[in-house]
């Protein structure tokens, strides 16, 4: 394949000969010669096409008459040292062959245009620079998770997506079917569904998780997750990616050991290895978001007790919207308040049991639960995790008390029958992670195709 | 955390003390010592344990009564040579923690369990040999995908799940909706649905791929897809992981030779990183498998037009079920006809227009189109690609011709409309290559929670 543009401008200029593809970003025309400003998407710089026109073949004249922002090409010229600003390299054309033209109505003219505009356009949006950095920054976080827990000696599971369990307690469920809707009157007959009962979107592969970390140690999930929630804020949406990790033999400080090496290794890889798109954030949408992800990696996270939390948000001057007392839920307010009291991400631990998870360990206190929750500074809570609760009559009495059917939870509550052992894991919204590390505000701008309330389009 | 077995057996004994932690595979019991296979899931060797009853406090004692099939258990003991075959090292035990018994109804006892069974109980076949190193090599696999595509420049892409477009001919779609359908009587107002219309699963992330190759270059999808067709076989999922890689400036000659590299890239990644359960296959699953990986990975791949395909199964002495001529799709048995003819893999090109999909680049005959199907040694198709129409006329005309409606697929002729660029790309589903890497022949086995008609478990 012909090289990118990425790799073109890291290649010193001996006037060798070479072909580009990309797409016009911007042309710039005069009576001598003409710029064209050329990207690939490999990387957000163009490379800057100059076509001499005094010394101009028919080829040339023409490309230039057809190429306007949008359109794309492959270009062959020769790679020589740039003496314009802002480049160490171009390449003086040859001979170009326009292989698209974009017309007039192209929507993406060079001019700023609003992340409104362009979510409506979200399949052209990758061709802007924000989008672009967007996407590549994603891409190295991705591929950061999955190169930490190989690392690590974590197995990565595809726990379903379609599952039969319809509760859990973490939100509202889609259902899934292929019975006629239009054909229904007064009444289902589940037998006759695709699966012969009633199915689901899953809200978190957590507890399959479980059932292969008390078989293989440690394994963590990387996939979509769905919640049917009417929430129509800039921070949720109904189908997102999630990362759980879930680990045999770890109790709940393991458990936020690895979280924290978790978080750092993910935010030192982008800093490594998107430092062009980086720097664009840091200009262009959140000033100073470098330093915060620094600052992160290099603290130690605090770590204290949801008793100890309340007590200092009960001491602090602080007016909070929300009242203070033990027992409440921490809001972003008390959160953001904690970092800046700590200077620093904070792993509380402890939480009151009726605010948490059925699943969560109990304390020896039998009112506090084994619950985590990890804050970083200008975001509040970015990861959720507890050491499970791995008694079997306990996690049976508490799967009654919060009125759930032990019948249905027969199979995970096998896990605990049966050679049961300490075991921890934590979940980690990825949208919000990609949010967090870019800058950006609303979480429709870090997913490729946002899903939310009468939101779906293409 | 402490050391796993994995890394345990590949330490000299030097008499050092440790602690390893896992669940008892089996125990051998006599009068005066005890020996105890203890496995954590990190590889498929177990490492021995050895008390020395008469030498033993009763800590180690009563730990024997209670560690059963299945118990799990912290051993702290010295790391020894072992004069026993099958291992170089061994624990003898100073301290054993019991974490969980396994009461006698445990259902994975030591002894062959049919893989129907097993599939019943899937939340814990992870803890037998086989699901244990399916899942080891499943987890191999995955984190070859990544790290080819990643060494090459491919941008991962999260494709959505839930979809508004509910055709595309690739098959029948799951329905996904919060209207409560127990209350529906004739008729349905999608307005009233979560998304204010009618919603599906995805059944590819092909076409929306294709929006961001057309802007960024490479990028790959590896994600759950979904089909809800009724078939009950061995090779079918109603929800299984593609990966589908869409290249930008990119005809089908280089998309078969990505493919061809790819797919060795991953045979050669799972020979080289999961060894011993690569021979646990080769010995109990498919006598020969890692000779047949080999020999793909060694051979050039052929290639033939579909046109000479059909030539060659004609001219053949071979009794087909299905009968050939120019014009039938290929079935397995002439797939695998046609490696056996060419001693290796095939990619086929050239396909008949009428037997592909609608995006297809139609050839200059005007009857064949860029399609590719890429045929290996026991299996037949394992990957198929295409070349995709750039042609906005050309493509608008063919959806017209295959019955869909042009207003759906807009934002997909907008990448033909502005900037078109040849491109290519090709998908592979997960599972099938799974089950070809291990020899495993039914597709329910080389995924945590398989998924299909009337059976929803979990």
């Amino acid at each position: 394949m012909d090289r990118r543009i990425k790799e073109i401008l890291q290649t010193p200029a001996k006037e060798q000969e070479l072909t580009v593809n990309g797409w016009v970003r911007s042309k710039r025309d005069s009576k001598a010669v003409c710029f064209i400003a050329l990207n690939d998407g490999s990387c957000m710089s163009n490379i800057q096409i100059i076509i001499d026109k005094e010394n101009s073949n028919e080829n040339l004249l023409n490309a230039i008459n057809q190429l306007n922002t949008g359109a794309s090409c492959s270009v062959n010229g020769i790679l020589v040292e740039s003496l314009g600003k802002g480049q160490t390299v171009e390449i003086q054309a040859k001979n170009i062959t326009v292989l698209g033209e974009a017309p007039d109505d192209y929507p993406l003219q060079k001019k700023r245009h609003s992340f409104e505009f362009l979510r409506d356009i979200a399949h052209l949006r990758p061709r802007s620079n924000t989008f672009a950095a967007v996407a590549r920054v994603r891409n190295a976080m991705s591929f950061a998770v999955h190169k930490y827990f190989q690392e690590n000696g974590f197995l990565y599971v595809n726990t379903p997506i379609i599952t039969e369990s319809d509760a859990e307690g973490a939100g509202e469920m889609f259902q899934v079917t292929t019975i006629p809707m239009e054909k229904l009157s007064g009444g289902v007959d589940y037998t006759r569904d695709f699966f012969g009962k009633k199915a689901s979107l899953t809200v978190s592969g957590q507890l399959m998780g479980e059932t292969y970390a008390t078989a293989l140690g440690n394994i963590y999930t990387f996939g979509p997750t769905f919640r049917a929630e009417n929430s129509n804020t800039t921070k949720h949406l109904s189908e997102f990616w999630m990362i759980e990790p879930e680990m045999a033999f770890c109790d709940i400080n393991m458990n936020i050991d690895i979280a924290e090496e978790f978080l750092k290794y993910i935010l030192q890889y982008v800093l490594d290895n998107c430092q062009e798109d980086m720097a664009f954030f840091n200009q262009h949408i959140e000033k100073g978001v470098i330093e915060k992800l620094e600052n992160v990696i290099k603290s130690e996270f605090k770590r204290v007790t949801y008793t100890e939390a309340i007590d200092i948000l009960e001491k602090s001057n602080e007016k909070f919207q929300y009242p203070v007392s033990w027992g409440i839920d921490l809001h972003t307010e008390h959160e953001k308040y904690l970092t800046k009291h700590f200077n620093g991400a904070v792993a509380v631990v402890d939480y009151p049991k009726d605010i948490k998870a059925f699943y969560m360990k109990l304390n020896e206190d039998g009112k506090t639960v084994r619950g985590v929750d990890i804050l970083v500074p200008r975001l509040g809570e970015i990861i959720g995790g507890s050491e499970r609760e791995n008694d079997y009559e306990t996690l049976l009495g508490k799967i009654k008390e919060v009125g759930l059917d032990p019948e249905e939870y027969s199979w995970y509550l096998d896990t605990r029958k049966y050679g049961s052992v300490p075991h921890s894991g934590f979940g980690l919204g990825f949208a919000r992670l990609i949010m967090y590390v870019t800058g950006m505000e609303n979480i429709r701008d870090v997913i490729p195709f946002p899903r939310s309330s009468k939101n779906l389009k293409f």
